[in-house]
């Protein structure tokens, strides 16, 4: 079974509600551009290709209900102010005005993204070693139109019949590879084994991780990675045991603005994500927390970049332009 | 308020149920030495010193009961196997047969254990530099007869008012540092942090952390270091970013029958100390996970050992024979 997230029904959007995971797959209805906008705030939708999809089709309700689209337009990029691709997704829409029209270029847009996945998947199951692919967060289905980045060429091997055994990083605080890879790899039989995200060296040290694969939230062109907390460890883990680290990178999330990782901020979240789990404390009232959500991975960590042009080293300078695709 | 955790209670053993904290500070009776293996395998006690004193203390209630006191040794031993001076302990109780005799010698090795915690925090503080000190697990008051290994040299620096910060990782799965290395620092009013265990890397990369000090359950005869795992991460992270590497060591933890790392078994824990958190399901039913309990740090990755006999550098095959000191 292949892991859908985003299913528009004819007449409104589903949503699978990733808050819900791995407990239960409850779908979610919009009917609105507004349910739509809650429901990218509430992270029933999370990963930066999903979140612009979901937020096309939004745009697609406010069209149908006669809404100002370009009010809707505001609140739907306002639903979440740091997820660029979502704005970009909202610009290049903004010159169509039917319903029709705009579900059209949205599911054109959906389809692109799933075929981009593809192709990286392609690409990166040329070079991926069998054997032990280690993984970090959530970059599957679940995190993009379909099929996924990383986790998405570790579906590709999968589909192949390659042998090959996922070790998902559980993703600490926010657990994603507990409750969102290690569900995808469930649903598809690919084998999986959760471990703490402390365990990687030890499992290296073992040899049983022939390889790492993450996704990534920016790059600067020198090839500096800006990507889930974490992955800045396993990259100097992996160098220092001779284990590729590959990373997954559509080129929409080359940031051109940045010439080295040293410009990207660090988004600070807040301190209960790490005291609290699921509303319960599990630290004492009154400890203060430090909880960076991404760090930065230096260029010279990465054998290789795995994009939808193939399997490329830095700097990314020369690559033409790309308007960013959801 | 300095820490207790190990209480002779006159006829019975008093164990602060680590298990609780940080919310409750609930303590557990143990009236037979196969109560009190029970609370070494449930965790309700942990960190090696501890663990030896709490058998210690186990065998004298063999002793009161009437126990097969061979037989009770090797239950308590059990217990916790990678957990060598367990071991030690009672073996060298081993010549005693009364419960007032055995009585006697598991308190003179409690408070050995905290003569030699003091002698260790005192040669650690004249090496550590100020600043930034990232520590693993707990290996404060709550691991040891008291005072501490790791945490006891931080202790020592705040008790002498050296401008010290420590960083906590909360240490996946049993989050020791969430729950009790936080705790016992805010108790003394020690400047702490906690962080996820994936964000070292890039507090590192930031120059927040100034040195990384750790205890140890089993080190080999050229300086191995088996301990929590997130260990082996942390020494090369360190190594990487040029910050000096220290393990906490008592000399009762050198295993002179491992001459390598290799040697040292690595206790593998149940799934569901992954999947799990307190019983709450954080994956999805049926994953796999694995969990090993400890890793093994080389011994080229260790700046120094910190010991009761000065900072040392391995290898400690010419060290005289020490009958342990629990």
């Amino acid at each position: 079974m292949s892991v859908v997230s985003i299913k528009w029904a004819g007449s409104h959007l589903e949503l699978l509600d990733q808050r819900a995971l791995p407990a239960e797959a409850r779908w979610l209805q919009c009917h609105s551009a507004d349910e739509t906008a809650q429901a990218i705030r509430n992270m029933v939708v999370r990963g930066a290709p999903a979140l612009a999809i979901a937020a096309g089709y939004g745009l697609v309700l406010a069209a149908q209900q006669g809404e100002n689209l370009s009010a809707a337009r505001a609140r739907l990029a306002a639903a979440r102010p740091t997820a660029v691709n979502l704005a970009w997704i909202l610009n290049r829409l903004s010159a169509l005005n039917t319903a029709a029209e705009l579900l059209e270029a949205v599911q054109a847009e959906h389809q692109a993204d799933i075929a981009l996945n593809v192709k990286m998947g392609a690409h990166g199951a040329a070079i991926l070693p069998d054997g032990g692919i280690y993984t970090h967060c959530n970059t599957g289905a679940l995190a993009t139109g379909g099929h996924g980045t990383a986790l998405g060429v570790i579906r590709t091997l999968h589909g192949a019949g390659r042998p090959i055994h996922v070790y998902a990083g559980e993703t600490r605080p926010w657990l994603q590879g507990a409750r969102l890879t290690s569900w995808e790899c469930l649903q598809e039989g690919i084998p999986c084994t959760l471990v703490a995200d402390s365990a990687a060296a030890q499992l290296m040290s073992e040899n049983k991780i022939q390889s790492v694969i993450v996704g990534c939230d920016r790059v600067a062109i020198n090839g500096d990675v800006a990507n889930k907390i974490g992955t800045r460890s396993l990259a100097i883990l992996a160098h220092f045991h001779h284990i590729p680290f590959y990373v997954a990178m559509p080129f929409s999330t080359l940031d051109r603005t940045c010439s080295t990782g040293a410009a990207i901020p660090i988004e600070q979240r807040p301190s209960e994500e790490i005291t609290h789990l699921a509303k319960r404390a599990i630290a004492p009232a009154g400890v203060q927390a430090e909880n960076p959500a991404f760090d930065i991975t230096p260029a010279e960590l990465v054998t290789a970049f795995i994009t939808e042009h193939g399997v490329l080293k830095p700097p990314f300078g020369d690559w033409p332009m790309v308007d960013g695709g959801a």
